[in-house]
């Protein structure tokens, strides 16, 4: 539960229970905490207090809804941060994170938790899966699921120059998946060793440890004065869009999913730069049959992201970790 | 020449002569009055006066530099408004209007005018082209060519429903691109009888006579709630952008090729809009050889768009009509 600003807390709730015919109720095999938990957990965005934590999650069903068609007691399922019917036209657009109904999942750092609309929102495994690629199937849930669209939305295409700007597990993810989609070239602007390492692993073919005009001018030297057909802007900072603008090439596409937080564009400067922008809360409904199946063949490894494990009941050091960026991204143990 | 705000004077200038060896030199076949040129003749952009106006244009060449070698003396041309070498990479991926060497048009409101860059800039047509097939041609350079960009940049398909923000000769020509790229719905945002007319005529499907918030409500109620999944943004103020973006359903693309006067985009309500954006001074020279055939072959006829013809020495009443709305597209007879 977050209390407001730096105060998180482990504490007893009430088990969640169906109050909706088309809730199920799930056993977590595996939740995390995500970068976007840290707007209200600094103090960023404005919290209705106290406020259950957690929307990255994958588990058992332990209960189905009456109107429950598509999942059953016992399969393994992986979830969306987006809650979405999955029905209407919005989401047969593959825009599910858009869905008329959307809700924003809350409470997955917890053992169980309700999930609504689970006909449009869970995808059960063929069987259940082996408990090493537990951590690969939570990614699809939100991580993972971002950073695919980042790079979706940036149109990344065989033999294209990606720009990532970012290297949370968001732009980390949006490595893995420009390797994926046949990127030739993988630029990474980061600063830091692990994340550099682990940006490489992913596929990342060049790092740029400058920021800001000495970034920027180290992208275009290694896109011979070009910039990057794709952008993957993974951060939501005035300071990390700006750099994205700067290292697109005219006629790229900016995927960005870094919440915008005070990100402003000025219209007249985006058409002469003629830059495309495409963002938005990742419609990871859209794309779990794909990844969930990269993961099981373990031809992706998305688990590697997740580098401290804690219990449950440390989770405000989980936080603080992540916060000071001890830890890429942290797994309270449930 | 426009010597300030209001003030388009018919004067008497030197013959242009080739400057460089990549220059041309064409007898103007036809040239028009552009929106664009409205900026600066309203007094909303700076200008270095005097001008020389005029950026919309096709012709018989007279002259080449030394360097010249795809165009020739005799030859029916096409321009684009905006010069280009055709060659470098931002060229090769079609952004022509990013061009490293990109210079804007200007003079070309004349019976005689230089064209930088003529190997990039200029394509021939086959043969001669038959007098009545001229103004087609004509809007080639930059009407046709920018709605075609509008629609291509909103990433306009076969089954498409598309809205179009703007009834001014942009708009218009959007409507025919759409048409022609297969759209099945074609929504005109238009107070104007006579370009009414002419949408209907270019290919629109429904024609919404409000603006602001009851005419986003009533392209929400023609698209059954859902929104465009194409809009072309052919006018440049904040109140239009901001119908173009409550027009868009989630996941669509905005073509935005009105240039930005004052319009702001706030990067958090974009993300959750789920809307992207293309923009740009239209990358006109991508899209000839297609479009020329197409004028040619008489399967569209976008010279319909110009709807008052007056003596050059008339240049600044065909400035008034179109300002004052009485004109759509003015052309001054060269």
């Amino acid at each position: 539960m977050l209390y407001g600003a730096g105060d998180v807390r482990c504490e007893e709730v009430p088990e969640p229970k169906i109050l909706h015919p088309t809730d199920a109720i799930i056993r977590l095999s595996a939740t995390c905490i995500c970068g976007y938990d840290f707007w209200p957990y600094r103090g960023l965005n404005d919290v209705m207090a106290p406020m259950a934590m957690g929307h990255e999650y994958c588990g058992i069903v332990e209960a189905v809804g009456s109107a429950v068609t598509t999942v059953r007691p016992g399969q393994f399922v992986v979830g969306s941060f987006c809650i979405s019917d999955n029905t209407y036209p919005h989401c047969r657009f593959g825009f599910q994170s858009s869905c008329v109904q959307r809700e924003f999942m809350t409470g997955a750092q917890a053992p169980f938790a309700r999930v609504p609309l689970a006909d449009g929102t869970l995808v059960a495994t063929p069987e259940l899966p082996p408990d090493d690629l537990t951590l690969g199937l939570l990614a699809v849930s939100d991580v993972l699921g971002t950073g695919w669209y980042a790079a979706d939305a940036a149109r990344v295409q065989e033999g294209s120059t990606v720009v990532v700007v970012g290297d949370g597990a968001v732009g980390l993810m949006g490595v893995l998946a420009a390797k994926q989609m046949g990127a030739s070239r993988i630029i990474v602007m980061s600063r830091h060793q692990t994340r550099q390492d682990l940006a490489l692993e992913f596929g990342a073919t060049d790092i740029v440890a400058d920021r800001g005009e000495k970034g920027v001018a180290a992208v275009k030297t290694l896109t011979n004065n070009i910039g990057g057909d794709s952008v993957l802007e993974c951060v939501g900072t005035q300071e990390s869009m700006t750099q994205a603008l700067q290292c697109a090439r005219p006629g790229a596409i900016i995927g960005f999913v870094g919440v915008p937080h005070g990100v402003e564009f000025d219209g007249k400067s985006l058409l002469f730069a003629q830059v495309g922008l495409m963002g938005g809360p990742a419609p990871v409904r859209r794309f779990p049959p794909h990844l969930i199946d990269l993961v099981l063949a373990r031809k992706i490894n998305p688990g590697k992201v997740f580098d401290l494990t804690l219990p449950l009941a440390d989770a405000a050091e989980g936080y603080r970790a992540m916060d000071e960026r001890r830890a890429i991204k942290t797994l309270p143990r449930v």
